[in-house]
């Protein structure tokens, strides 16, 4: 097959350098900057530096750029989409992503499959990207009214290059979850680091720091894009996390041993129940 | 020399197994239950299963116990602890602890040096200590005004057994840091995984679902000792970093993109600082 990469940053470069490692699919790699594709072509990374005409020649098409770039390339480049052409990307939003492309779908004639590979470092650009930066994770799909036999190629695809879960959500599930496993986490990282105490922290830190506060290290354009897409989950973790600090801070204030040992058991609980 | 570890749990039986392994120090292991003191015996783990009487043999003793746990066994068997011996805690607060021992210390005539090795793991007990612990560790030393002598064999004992870095600090900075880089993490996590969302995260996390809630897996009960012995450096921790969470769920609920990628940027710019 012939797949086509869009956007050659750190999730781009890792799905091309992945193809070619694990694959003999043909890998195009079409970038903005024409630069960042031939440097990809002469590290070996894709077959083809393409530009947007070269969509023709796909059977796949992964689009890695940030949720809105991949509408507005799509409006401007359907065009070059064959109609047998799979389409999908590699947002971490859905709800807001989906039907637009869905309406582009119809209005070009390709078929769309959403598409978001759990993985991703504190490292942003080609540079960054790897072949082992899926190894082991989740691929979750939302086929969103797609045929069963599109969805089926990119899970085969996912599964030939090291992707460890398949996973066939629906937009809302998606957006609901990643809320809590995502952008949570990188919520809670950022305001951890703008702690007065945080500059001081060496010599006084150990593992927990270090997990806590490792997404901090964000890209702040795309984190902004990604949590006002995805509002409301986002909003309702952030006040369920609320609830439980504010239930553990009363606890301690009142120095009430017995509520506050409960509220640490019951979080253990839910991680050995886990089997984590 | 002849140390004694005194509470063979995942602390004390690390340092029984680090001093076997990388020094040439006797090491008498004292436990409440004396069975685990018979398993440590035969695992090679220590030279001598000893009684609270054995303490009268020891060079240092390291008491590996709770916090109050610490101070209730001195003040038993102080009259067993040689008057050139030193004594050192692997207390995770230093406030509430070293004014208790200090006075102990004087009673009965040894040296008190307070310590925290920073290092642990989501289990408890003999069977999950290790002789690599403390591996690159930090080393916290609060002498509470004990000679520069007595510190300093216990600097040298810490790094012999490996760990990276050795800091001399007071018990109100100790409390106050460790608040920040341990105890905050760890109400996070707990807070964290009682979301609704977090049993189905399954399949739709990666790094930092796992990250943020690693430390969950709580012993709930010295947990809760620690926090309530460091009361106010933690609610002033928790107040901060509510004010930071807040501020970015105002953004979010805004929608203002601009003031929410500038909060996100200021948490990126402190781990850049600090070279993370």
């Amino acid at each position: 097959m012939n797949i086509a990469i869009a956007g050659l940053g750190i999730i781009g470069g890792s799905y091309c350098k992945a193809f070619k490692s694990y694959t003999k699919h043909t890998v195009i790699g079409i970038n903005r900057s024409p630069a960042v594709a031939q440097q990809a072509l002469e590290e070996g990374a894709i077959d083809i530096a393409g530009t947007a005409e070269d969509l023709s020649r796909a059977d796949v098409i992964i689009l890695c750029m940030y949720p809105q770039a991949c509408v507005d390339f799509v409006r401007e480049n359907g065009q070059y989409i064959r109609s047998d052409a799979i389409v999908t990307d590699a947002a971490g939003i859905k709800r807001a992503l989906c039907p637009q492309m869905k309406e582009l779908a119809a209005q070009f004639g390709f078929t769309f499959v959403g598409s978001h590979p759990m993985a991703g470092k504190e490292k942003n650009g080609f540079e960054a990207s790897e072949a082992e930066l899926f190894a082991g994770a989740s691929f979750l799909i939302t086929p969103c009214g797609a045929p069963e036999e599109a969805v089926n190629v990119l899970a085969k695809l996912a599964r030939e290059i090291g992707f460890g879960t398949v996973k066939i959500t629906t937009p809302e599930e998606h957006d609901r979850m990643i809320a809590f496993t995502s952008q949570l986490p990188h919520v809670l990282a950022c305001a951890y680091v703008l702690s007065p105490s945080c500059p001081n922290h060496n010599g006084f830190s150990a593992g927990s720091y270090r997990d806590v506060s490792r997404v901090a290290n964000i890209n702040a354009r795309l984190w902004s894009e990604l949590f006002l897409e995805n509002r409301e989950p986002l909003l309702e973790e952030l006040r369920e996390l609320h609830r439980n600090t504010k239930a553990i801070y009363d606890a301690v204030e009142a120095s009430d041993k017995e509520a506050l040992a409960d509220l640490l058991e019951r979080g253990h609980r839910v991680k050995q129940a886990l089997g984590e």
